[in-house]
């Protein structure tokens, strides 16, 4: 079953539509956390945003940076913040949210705290898997 | 003055590195939100991200794919989620965010009700500005 995304690409489901290629889409999220939230997904469903390969990668990376410009360029804002958090929908996207007072993206997470060994040892352990 | 990021990255101030290229530098968030939190940093200075040049935005934002290639390997998270905001520190960073529960990257914003008219409006707006 395709995903919501796809069946928004595909026109079955209506969206406030800002930009689109041959391999991606944008359109207004509808529920917005500032004015001009917008989402830019691969044409390609697929799930995890770093599944996509290094060109596929690089193309959507590219759209976003053109419609985060074209966001600027039309409203008010101070920038445009970008998050792909990927639990929500199955079908990677890229939230650009344009920041009018800077706050906007704040996390509501709470910050852990790690003593150095603990933060050597992560570090490292990432380190060690870079390829 | 050079930005506390590049302080870091030439070594005046200690960091928990996980990965270096001639161009990008990644280290531990020391106020992580989860473990293996990591920030990818461009060498060059650029307070926006958006304002690096296409090459150095795509070259970032590969060294950024490879290192939550790594986080993920490193760490028995779900999958690593992003977010650049780029109001705290005036040098481009992207936030690698592992995801243990899946909520550690929410947000604190209030989310708007725009009706449809002012939708249509704002999506028409950036769609004319994108080049």
């Amino acid at each position: 079953m395709p995903s919501i995304f796809s069946r928004i690409i595909a026109g079955e489901i209506p969206s406030y539509k800002v930009a689109e290629t041959d391999t991606c889409y944008a359109f207004l999220d509808i529920n917005p956390l500032s004015k001009g939230h917008v989402l830019c997904v691969p044409k390609k469903e697929v799930d995890y945003i770093f599944d996509l390969t290094d060109d596929e990668y690089v193309d959507l990376q590219l759209f976003a940076k053109r419609v985060a410009f074209a966001i600027k360029k039309a409203l008010p804002c101070k920038r445009v913040s970008v998050a792909v958090v990927g639990i929500d929908v199955p079908h990677a996207h890229i939230h650009l949210v344009p920041l009018y007072v800077g706050n906007e993206l704040n996390f509501n997470g709470n910050h852990l705290s790690l003593d150095e060994s603990e933060m050597r040892s992560i570090a490292d352990t990432i380190a060690q898997m870079m390829e």
